[in-house]
């Protein structure tokens, strides 16, 4: 079969206008999951959907699916998808990249009358990122790995529940569906995302094809101690969780550095109350976040880390809560899936590189739900979670041919 | 001259209606200088200053003084004053519990008729707490420390200048007055204030008499490294501000343990960017708060704090911004406006006690200026800057009738 390939321009233009909602003045964009931006972008993108021939539904955890029947009635389909949140201030690829292009390669297939067996699928996964509840809801509510009460209870910063949440963005039960009932239904499952690392640019090679991805896990710890007047109270009577916050910070970083199996561990997020220079903090909270290719090791780290808090918490006389806000093993790409994409950059006489992703994605989740694959696109600097973030066009559309031609073949099979 | 008492019930009554202005939910007043919450504080103090008979007039610093005058014409004013600026989410007694005495004495001294020979005032002094603009603007701009220029061109953290926030709170050129022209113009100054330290409710002693008040600093420390995928950004290739911070943190910690002078150093306020559990912060912001009884102490605490954070940065190549954002030196009170608070306090058969005060005040900068003396009531649990802020109402009453007479002695010499 000859490759296929679809129109570049119009993904740009897509991707272009998804940008500017939630753009903030530095030219980052920021768009967290069920707030006003977010709602805008959602309905921007189910428009598009329903323009480029799709039916669209929304499901419980809020997953957006746009779908294109195939001419086998009732086949499973054949997804692609990722997320359109961001992190505070991110980029324009970071999961709208794989969003855009499974709605332009659909489109493509809908407009050259491309036929597949079986349907495909894009889906727009809810809070891939963890900014306002914790990550992956959607992958984890659609694969069975959350129940829907589970989600629902979730609360952010402000107490507003995910439940509160969806009803506020007008979507009540009135308006969800229950779009997929289990495995049975989803054949298997693609993503394309920028590899946000170094490595494909590095060696000048457009597509990677990804065989494995990091597990992942995400600790919160709030400390309390004594909060005190700056001025009126002696060092040796404080309790303040800022030196302990300060141990834990460092803590951290020597346990992922005393690692041998390419650990990462990352505190990118203090939260200090009241946050005044001249009152000794009651509150600090942190999140650690920790990554390890594989299970044993995500495991070690994370015995590691209760026991640094623990430990430094006890000597510092103050009172802590853990919650481990998400624990996503490392999951191994579908070799089947594998096959395919390999067999599509080869036909479209695209270099390729088969590589591990230490970014954590939805479709680890999916990876234990059906037959998943995953590919990347060099990411200009290694940048991403950032207004710098971006890819060559040429690479943008390299990869949605590669994607176009792996639906095809998969939904042909 | 037998004492003279005055309405505490009625002072109560004002400092609870004064307390309603800018309260938060959790019960705490954030009231930041010429936001909303201050604008209406400045309305409610003002007119509670003109009902008390006094006359109102704003200076360019923003400063509000409610003058009463005296028999003898052109006298200099025996002022006394505080603050109404609060921290985020602070006590009702802070700063707010002088002014209201204050206009309580006056408001006595003219209902009760007891002339006296100097004019008295009360000061409302701008931005006593450092949170939206540095510290002490208003005692340092009456007492020419700060030039108008200065204090104009200064910024909050979203860049709003003093001037621009005079002005959007309504305070142009038109409405401010040059109240004072220079030192012979206010004869003394007393400040009334919570303790915000546990002796004097140790030792159950109701009036303190302060000799000397605390030097104290503030650095504004600004980090940056490289802002990174916290999945995947290897080990070694990072440049994460975060733990530059925390070696910070650990630092000034240890420089004030290591002081035997009675030095303290607070870190109390951390900003961290983006703030995302799965980006490696680009920059960190810290503010160091470091005080110290003695000019030298504060000197050689400043040379410290420095070294410690240009060492760190270059070990980890941070790249660092120091701001010095205040530096007031530590002042002695004038002993004979010391001698009158003792008299007065024993005139009212009230036990007190000399001591020195760890919290920075504007009286200060007053102490550079005129004969500045300072009274203490006790604090509850020692607590201030916090909801939970308390002193006996028979301690508030004191305080205010040593104030009372105080301002009577100093206004008929």
């Amino acid at each position: 079969m000859s490759p296929v390939k679809l129109n570049g321009p119009r993904l740009l233009k897509t991707l272009e206008e998804l940008s500017n909602i939630g753009r903030q003045p530095d030219g980052g964009i920021s768009r967290f999951t069920l707030t006003q931006a977010d709602i805008e972008a959602r309905r921007y993108v189910s428009e598009l959907m329903r323009e480029s021939g799709l039916e669209v539904r929304v499901d419980p955890f809020a997953n957006i699916i746009g779908r294109l029947d195939g001419s086998s009635r009732d086949a499973p389909a054949v997804a692609c998808g990722s997320h359109i949140d961001t992190v505070s201030h991110g980029g324009f690829l970071d999961g709208a990249y794989g969003v855009m292009s499974g709605i332009e390669a659909l489109r493509s297939v809908h407009e050259q009358d491309l036929k597949t067996k079986a349907p495909l699928e894009v889906v727009v996964f809810t809070e891939e990122e963890g900014v306002r509840f914790p990550s992956f809801i959607g992958s984890m509510g659609l694969t069975g790995l959350m129940r829907k009460e589970e989600a629902y209870a979730l609360k952010d910063q402000n107490g507003i529940t995910f439940e509160q949440a969806l009803r506020e963005a007008g979507l009540d039960a009135s308006t969800l569906s229950q779009v997929h009932r289990g495995r049975s239904e989803i054949r298997a499952y693609l993503e394309l995302h920028i590899e946000q690392g170094p490595i494909l640019e590095q060696e000048q090679i457009p597509i990677g094809v990804v065989t494995s991805i990091v597990g992942l896990a995400e600790l919160t710890v709030v400390l309390e101690g004594s909060v005190g007047h700056a001025g009126t109270t002696p060092m040796s009577l404080r309790r303040d969780p800022m030196l302990t916050a300060a141990r834990i910070i460092l803590g951290v970083n020597e346990i992922a550095r005393r690692s041998k199996s390419g650990s990462v561990a990352t505190v990118g997020s203090v939260n200090v109350s009241p946050n005044a220079t001249n009152v000794i903090p009651g509150n600090v909270t942190l999140c650690i976040d920790f990554r390890d290719p594989r299970i044993k090791g995500l495991q070690y780290l994370r015995e590691e880390m209760v026991a640094l808090v623990n430990r430094v918490t006890a000597e510092d006389r103050i009172k802590v809560r853990i919650d481990e806000k998400s624990f996503t093993k490392p999951a191994l790409m579908s070799q089947k899936v594998v096959d395919v994409i390999e067999a599509s950059a080869q036909s479209l006489g695209l270099r390729y590189k088969l590589m591990h992703s230490g970014a954590g994605h939805d479709c680890q989740n999916m990876a234990q739900f059906t037959e998943t694959g995953m590919i990347f696109v060099p990411s200009n600097e290694g940048t991403s979670h950032n207004p710098r973030e971006s890819t060559a066009p040429q690479h943008l559309e390299a990869g949605v041919n590669v994607l176009l031609n792996t639906l095809l073949q998969l939904g042909n099979q």
